[in-house]
């Protein structure tokens, strides 16, 4: 065995060595990973901190709940903790890596089986393991009508991972949070529960009915350390009877906020079917190449030059994209809503029913996305200045145009000041937006490591201070996010986490929760 | 002061006269409820259990979170458990009444503002005292473009009360669990805590996102004394283009399977709007008038005797009722789709866009409860047999045709069993079933409070024992409800309890969680 030259906080090298001892014997060496060259990615991160801050002292890849109790015994002896992924593909954000260093990687991949697909509630009871694309192979391969909601990574990411971190996908089951029913979690002290209905022998509804009898404890596994878990069952969209996008382009900054508002309206009504999408030229232009081929400067391209290039290459300042089912009558009819309210903004255009073409990537890609087709082509962006750095900063505001404006504002104020490209993408819910908004840096250019470390800060810190809370955020700072919910409900969170892992060995600092 | 003559477990005479002392300091010696005629209200229940079983020991009304910390302090230091309502109306399960003897009611009736209504976002920030009919008076004075969605009994009950035993309306945010957005949460010690991203100063979307960052907490606090919930961002139904209903009758048992399979695909499609009602003709009669006006036998009606019955007045078996929103031209296509589908079942009539005055009750009943409009109506059907009894049994099954119908003949047979006609009212979501099963019984009569205490049981135990799940019970009955689904949950919800109440004064033995 190689000798671990990172360690847990708190943990002894001989503990740690004791405990991969064990962890062996119950795996098998082969699942035990230790070795630099094995270890490796599950080091690799894309965020601006050193690989070394916050690398796991080895990894784990158990193949059963049997296992993984076993795997918490020795955890609890040894106080040696561990941070649970599915695929590990939590990009921009941490991918494997854990909140704190030394934390043993839990990798739940193997576990990775379709337990069972519902053809008549369309639901799929699955283990952590498996992919979005798994899922869709399954459902192609039994010409099952129904359709994956997956979000932008989705080929390779898993639906309980992206569940859990509360991710969002393209159709109806888009909030993905809230388009599930029943777990499976192993708790630190290594007793299973199911959730739901679930415990029931025999239960007849484990997967179409949620909230079960009595306290509804489901959302409290979600970005969260209080269990593992290991199945859980996933909804299925319908395929709808028909499906068309539309496209609104806007020449002026200033349309953000009526838009935002017209889609709000539209959208409450059930007239647009899903959340759609408001992207600014600028990302529209990002998608399609690397920054470097349009411009040779430094830093942050001046917001003249920026809207010349728009001008120049027949772009909007911004887009807003969406899709509405049903059958051909019905969306003609929906559609000419869209039109008749859209265009009271003074839109510079609207495009419906076929946007393929008219800009680049994603005037198809919502249709895809919403009907069920996986892509990578999201990632495109992430190449935007090059160098492998990312981050995303996430916050949320009400679905109001001058809301929406304000933060839009103030992220590319802050972007700005640090050098940085705002690339904006204002996901439009119902009731709230999300924004996702990536730091594209060099990782290996220390200066921009720097500058993408402190935006970040400033991103998270600003926005959170003009009332945008923040749903989701990288691994190094889980704490200072929860930090700015205050104390009150910090303390619940940790009176609950004390009395469900006394030791402290589910993924410690995971949202800011400690023992 | 009177002689306190019901004590809560545990607690001594003199230590509760000490409370009570204490809760008059605080809120005045007139929200503190002791004397019997005062409390009758507290009292009164429909459940076959005797009223001194679950009668409350005093009341407490308190008027504001400082008040009810105060509360909670002499609770711990006395050791008096307090059973919160909000306006008590938990009609056939249980009324105001504590699921223990002697526990304290804090009657949260007094704090009754509507703190806010965002008529942009469709959002209502209110206080438990608040009814359904306070906040569509709101709505209706402000001239808001918004429904309430309220369950049946929705003009005397709290929309936080309804939402935190996790009830059903009839409009798009019918299932009131998911159609929420923060809370405000008094702990057991005194605490505040908000949800989601409630905790942030200035926040902007405490009413729109509901999950905030880190554990997502909410359901804990529903069918829960983990805390008591003082605020809730409760969502508005935007008001539709337009509403149409459809009705199919059925004559024949056995048409039941094929109908339930034919609403779920419409359901799921999008195609029926919201949750619709497969309801039995004698369910029809009982909602029209008494059992005794056409049935003089004892015990349940014969089966051929429904038949005939049914036959003579020109009811079906079964009637399936849904609703489809949308302008003109939209809900003409989809009733065109439903009456394709349904026609394809065989039924004996098919009747839509207007369905008034075609069978008692129910038919105008549809349309109106997903249009927002209030009524009590449904209460008629409490007055089947007379004599002020009646108990809800609540069982849930995936929404396949062949289990509901397993679980209408089994409860039937159960009823029967027992003496009591079925009324069969099949709620029908999109991938599960709700059943709500009376026990009408005259509480007057011992050997029918009995046969109905008994009946309960066999209902509860045996539709688990099929795999039936119970989503919510009758306070008598709630340590029983919880031993259906086994000991780990219920060890894992102990756990939490004595982490948050360490002295249990939060309703202990509510939904069989105690420390």
């Amino acid at each position: 065995m190689n000798k671990l030259s990172v360690l847990p906080a708190g943990v002894s090298a001989s503990a740690l060595a004791k405990a991969i001892e064990e962890f062996s014997g119950i795996l098998g060496r082969e699942h035990v990973i230790v070795e630099p060259e094995r270890l490796a990615p599950y080091r690799k991160i894309y965020i601006a901190v050193a690989e070394d801050a916050v690398a796991p002292s080895a990894a784990l890849m158990p193949s059963s709940v049997a296992e993984i109790q076993k795997i918490l015994a020795v955890c609890n002896r040894h106080k040696v903790p561990v941070w649970t992924i599915s695929t590990g593909r939590n990009i921009g954000m941490g991918s494997a890596a854990p909140a704190t260093r030394g934390q043993v990687i839990l990798d739940l991949k193997r576990m990775n089986r379709i337990i069972e697909v519902d053809a008549e509630l369309g639901s799929a009871l699955i283990e952590p393991g498996v992919t979005y694309l798994d899922l869709k192979d399954y459902i192609d391969e039994h010409k099952l009508p129904f359709w994956v909601d997956a979000p932008s990574p989705g080929p390779i990411v898993s639906p309980i991972g992206n569940t859990l971190e509360r991710g969002h996908g393209y159709t109806i089951n888009q909030d993905h949070v809230y388009s599930f029913s029943g777990m499976e979690v192993v708790l630190a002290n290594g007793e299973v529960i199911r959730t739901g209905f679930g415990p029931l022998p025999n239960c007849k509804s484990w997967q179409a009915f949620r909230s079960g009898y009595g306290p509804y404890i489901d959302g409290m596994f979600t970005q969260s350390n209080f269990g593992i878990v290991t199945k859980m069952g996933i909804w299925l969209t319908p395929v709808q009877e028909g499906a068309k996008s539309f496209v609104v382009y806007y020449n002026r900054r200033e349309d953000l906020a009526p838009a935002i508002d017209t889609f709000r309206k539209l959208r409450l009504a059930g007239t647009i079917s899903v959340s759609g999408s408001v992207l600014s030229g600028l990302t529209l232009l990002g998608f399609g190449q690397r920054k470097s081929s349009f411009y040779s400067g430094t830093g942050a391209i001046p917001r003249e030059e920026v809207d010349a290039l728009l001008k120049e290459r027949g772009l909007p300042q911004w887009r807003v994209g969406g899709v509405v089912y049903g059958d051909d009558e019905e969306t003609t009819i929906k559609l000419k809503k869209i039109r008749r309210a859209f265009e009271a903004t003074n839109p510079a255009q609207v495009l419906i029913e076929d946007s393929s073409g008219v800009v680049p990537s994603w005037g198809e890609g919502d249709l895809a996305s919403a009907t069920g087709q996986l892509s990578l082509d999201a990632f495109r962006i992430l190449n935007f200045v090059g160098g492998g750095g990312v981050m995303w900063h996430m916050p949320v505001s009400a679905m109001k145009g001058r809301y929406v404006e304000q933060l839009c504002t103030m992220s590319e104020g802050i972007l700005r000041r640090f050098g940085f490209d705002y690339l904006a993408m204002n996901w439009c819910n119902d009731r709230d937006m999300h924004q996702t908004t990536g730091i594209f840096f060099d990782r290996t250019d220390p200066a921009q490591m720097r500058a993408a470390y402190d935006c970040y800060d400033a991103l998270m810190q600003e926005t959170s201070r003009a009332g945008f809370g923040n749903y989701r955020c990288s691994i190094h700072y889980m704490d200072k996010a929860a930090e700015l919910f205050g104390p009150e409900l910090r303390s619940f969170l940790r009176s609950i986490k004390r009395a469900v892992d006394p030791a402290g060995i589910l993924a410690p600092g995971k949202s800011g929760v400690h023992i």
